[in-house]
C-alpha cells in the first residue's frame, strides 16, 4: 500500500503530525528507531521536570529556612526517583502507543531512510522493509553536540542523555554550558547537595536571555555558592582517576565527580538519504520553505529544520503540516510567539521580542516597563523575591515579555496571548487578573511607567 | 476645600479608587478607620497566602513521600511565621502610604459617615471633622457573618480574623463552613498537623463550585483523614473547659481545640448614614446602578455592594469609578469574567460560567470538554495527579473554565482571557502553549471531545 503520510521520528513533532494527520483521515505510518516520545519525553524535558518536581520541597524548605520560618530536612532518594521516572516514561509511551493504535497509525520500529522516489526504507533487527508514501514528514530531531575536547566518555564526562541515566547523583558537578539544559540539571544536582561549578565561554549565564535575566539568575546561584566561571573556554574534559578533570584554556584545572557537557544540540539529519534526495542542509539543518517543505512532498519539522529547538514549536509545526498534507490549508505557516521556559526555582521565561532585539530592530519606538517580584505577595509567601517581569513595547504594542524569579513560568501562557494579540495599554483592563497571584506581577509590569530603551 | 473625590474605606476597592483618581488629576481624600489594605491585606487573602506559601514544602514532601521518592520532616515555626506575616503587612501598608503621599492623596484616619449634602464626617480619637466632596466612593467592605449559635467568642470559637491572629496553631480544629475561606485555613491547619473536622449544611465542600470540583477536593481531604460532615446543621458552638464544643442539630457533639466559623461575609453598611442619605440597602448590600452609583455623586464598590466578594473585582470596579468620576467614561460598567481561586494544594479555580449554570441558561447549545491532570507531566512531577480541567462551551464558544488539582491557579489568567474573548475551536491553535507545563492541561481540555450536557 501507499501511505498518505509517512513520518520519520516519533518525538513531539513526528508523533503529533502522525496523530493529527490520522485524525484528519489520512493513512499514516510512523517510523521510530528508539522510543515513542523522542528526546523530550525520554531524555529531555520530561525527566528533568520529574527531577525538579520531586526535589521542589528541598528548595521551598531552603527558602523558608533562610527566613527562619521553617526547619527540617528533605531527603530525596535518587534511585527511587529514577525508577519512578522510568515508570512514568514507560506509562506515557504505552498511552501514546494506544493512541496510535486507536487512530490506526501504523508504528514501524526501525531506522527510516529516504530511498528513492516516494519511498522510505526502514532498517531494523528484523531486516529492511520499504514504505511507499504520498507525503513524508522528516522529524528526526536533534542530539547533543560537542566541541573538540568536550566529547563525553560515558564514565565521568557525560552528555545530558547520560546524565539523566545516572544511578546516583554526584557530590560535585561541573556543568559546561550555562544554557537552560545545563542550568536545570545543575539546579537538580544542587538540590541533591552537589557542589556545582558552571563554566561558559560567554560572559553570562543563560546567554540567550535578556542580560538582566542572566544577572538575576547568577545572583541566586552565587548565593547558593555555585562556582560560576564565565568568559572561560574549555581546553578539554576527561575522566582521570575516576573523576572528571576539566582544563580551561587558561591552564587552570577543575576536578569534580562528574562533568555534564551541555553546550548545545544539533539536528539528526545525516545518513538518512536527505542529501541524496536533493534536500539542502545548512549546518545540518534541513532547509524548508514556509510550508515546511524541503522538497516536493517532503516536509521537515522540529529540531531537524533548526528553526526553534523546542518541543511545543515542533508540535505547532506538526499541526500545520498535518493540515497542509491533508489539503486543509494553503497559506504559509504563521508562527506565533513561541514561549521558552527555564524551570526550577528561580525560573525564567520569555516570549516574543526581548528588549535588546527590539532596540536593534526599531529603537525609536521601543519602550520597556517593569515590575519587581519583591512587591508581589506570592513571591513573598514563598520567600523568593528576587526577580522581575519586563514588558517590551513597540509602537505602543506589547511585543515581548520576559521574566525571572520564583514560579514565573506561570506567566508565560498569558504572556504568549498578550504578545500574540499585540496588546495596547487599553487592553490591560479588559481582563481581570486574580488577586493575590504571581500573575499580578505581569499586570504590574504592563501598567508600569514605560521608558525608552537607552 | 472641597475634594473632587472622597473615598471611605482603604481596602482593595477604596485604595485603588483613590490612587487611580489621583492619577487622573482629582483631589482625593481617603478615609480609613483601621489599616490600609482592608480585610484582604490585613485579615484575609494575604496572610492566608503567606501561611500557605510558608507551609508548601510540607505538602510537596508529603506527596513525594507517598510515592516513596522522598523522606524527611519539615517543621514550620508558627510564631516565626506570624511575626513574618506582621512584618510583611506592615511593610506593604507602609509602601501603600508612601504611594498615597506621592500621589497627593490625603489619608484621613477615622470612621467615615455620610453627613448631609456632599459631606462626610470622620470620627477619630482626635474628634470629628467634616470633609466636603464632589463625588463619594463608599468602599466599606465586609465582615464575617454568623448564624445564631455560631457567634465567635474569641476564646475557642473564632472567626477568620481571630484565626489569623492566633499565637499557636491548634492540634485539632473544627471548621464550620466549607467555602474557600474555610478550606484554605483548614489546609494550613492540616499542614501544621492539626486534626481537621469540616462541617457544612450543604451536601458538598466548596458548594458554590462545580459539583465535580467539590468531589475531587473531598477525595483529597478524605485521603488526609479529614472528618467531613456534610448536610449537617450546627445547633451551636461554644467554649467549654478550654476547648471548642460543637453541637450538631442531630445532637451529636464534636470537640476540638478550636473552632473556626467561616460561613460567609456580609457588607459593612450600617450606621454610616447611608439609609439617611436615601441609599437603598438590600440584605445590607448597597444597591447601585450600572455606573456603581447608589445615589447622585455617591458610588459604592467592592464587598459593600455585594456584587462579587473578591478583591480583584473591587479593584476593577475601582478603576471604572475613578474614570467615571473624572469624566473619562460614560458607558455602563462592563464586568468581564471574574476569576476565583482556592489556593493550596489541591487548588481550585473558576472563571465564567459553570456547567450547571450554562445548562440552566441554554441547555441546547451547552457542551463540555475535559482533561484529567493525571495525563499531565507537571502534575505527575509533583505527585499530585487528582483533578481535572473542564471547559464549558455555548454555541461553540468558550464561556467558562473550571479546574481542580495541583497548581491549577496558574490556569486562571489564561482562562480569563479565553473566556473574555469567547474562543472558538479555531482560536486554540493561535497561541503556542509551553511544553511541558500544567497549562497544557487547559489546552488538552480545550481540544478534547465536546459532549452535550446531560
Amino acid at each position: 500500500m501507499t501511505y498518505d503520510l509517512v513520518v520519520i521520528g516519533a518525538g513531539p513533532g513526528g508523533f503529533d503530525a502522525a496523530v493529527e494527520a490520522a485524525g484528519l483521515g489520512l493513512s499514516v505510518a510512523l517510523v521510530e528507531k528508539d522510543f515513542l516520545g523522542g528526546t523530550c519525553l525520554n531524555r529531555g524535558c520530561i525527566p528533568t521536570k520529574l527531577w525538579l518536581g520531586a526535589t521542589s520541597a528541598v528548595e521551598e524548605l531552603h527558602n523558608q529556612t533562610r527566613m527562619k520560618v521553617a526547619s527540617g530536612e528533605v531527603t530525596v532518594n535518587f534511585a527511587a526517583l529514577q525508577s519512578r521516572v522510568q515508570k512514568h516514561l514507560a506509562g506515557t509511551r504505552k498511552a501514546m502507543g494506544m493512541q496510535l493504535k486507536k487512530l490506526g497509525v501504523e508504528l514501524i520500529e526501525g531506522t527510516g531512510r529516504l530511498a528513492g522516489d516516494h519511498q522510505v526504507a526502514v532498517t531494523s533487527a528484523d531486516g529492511e522493509k520499504t514504505l511507499a508514501y504520498k507525503k513524508l514528514v522528516v522529524a528526526t530531531g536533534s542530539r547533543p553536540i560537542f566541541f573538540p575536547g568536550l566529547e563525553p566518555d560515558g564514565d565521568c564526562v557525560l552528555d545530558s542523555d547520560m546524565f539523566l541515566s545516572m544511578e546516583s547523583m554526584p557530590e560535585s558537578l561541573i556543568v559546561v554550558g550555562a544554557g537552560f539544559i545545563g542550568l536545570e540539571m545543575a539546579q537538580v544536582a544542587h538540590r541533591f547537595g552537589a557542589k556545582v561549578t558552571v563554566v561558559d565561554a560567554m560572559d553570562r549565564v543563560a546567554p540567550l536571555e535578556d542580560p538582566q535575566v542572566s544577572k538575576a539568575l547568577a545572583g541566586v546561584f552565587k548565593r547558593w555558592k555555585w562556582d560560576i566561571r564565565l568568559n572561560e573556554r574549555v581546553a578539554g574534559v576527561v575522566t582521570r582517576d575516576g573523576r572528571a578533570l576539566l582544563t580551561l584554556n587558561s591552564g587552570e584545572q577543575i576536578v569534580a565527580d562528574k562533568a555534564l557537557v551541555a553546550v548545545g544540540r544539533g539536528p539528526v539529519t545525516k545518513g538518512i538519504g536527505l542529501e541524496e534526495a536533493g534536500i539542502e542542509l545548512l549546518f545540518n539543518q534541513i532547509q524548508v520553505d514556509d510550508h515546511f517543505l524541503a522538497a516536493p512532498d517532503i516536509y521537515a519539522i522540529g529540531d531537524a529544520n533548526g528553526h526553534i529547538q523546542l518541543a511545543h514549536a515542533a508540535s505547532h509545526q506538526a499541526h500545520y503540516v498535518a493540515l497542509h498534507a491533508a489539503g486543509k490549508i494553503e497559506t504559509p505557516y504563521a508562527v506565533g510567539p513561541v514561549p521558552s521556559v527555564l524551570y526550577g526555582s528561580p525560573e525564567a521565561m520569555r516570549v516574543g521580542t526581548m528588549e535588546n532585539e527590539a532596540f536593534l530592530a526599531d529603537f525609536d519606538t521601543t519602550e520597556v516597563s517593569m515590575a519587581q517580584l519583591a512587591a508581589n505577595p506570592m513571591a513573598q509567601a514563598h520567600a523568593a523575591t528576587q526577580g522581575f517581569v519586563k514588558v517590551v513595547w513597540s509602537n505602543g504594542k506589547v511585543v515581548g515579555v520576559t521574566a525571572v524569579g520564583h514560579d514565573v513560568s506561570r506567566l508565560v501562557t498569558p504572556a504568549a496571548m498578550i504578545v500574540h494579540q499585540g496588546w495596547t495599554l487599553n487592553d490591560i483592563h479588559s481582563v481581570i487578573f486574580p488577586h493575590p497571584s504571581l500573575d499580578e506581577a505581569l499586570l504590574m509590569a504592563l501598567k508600569a511607567e514605560r521608558k525608552k530603551v537607552q
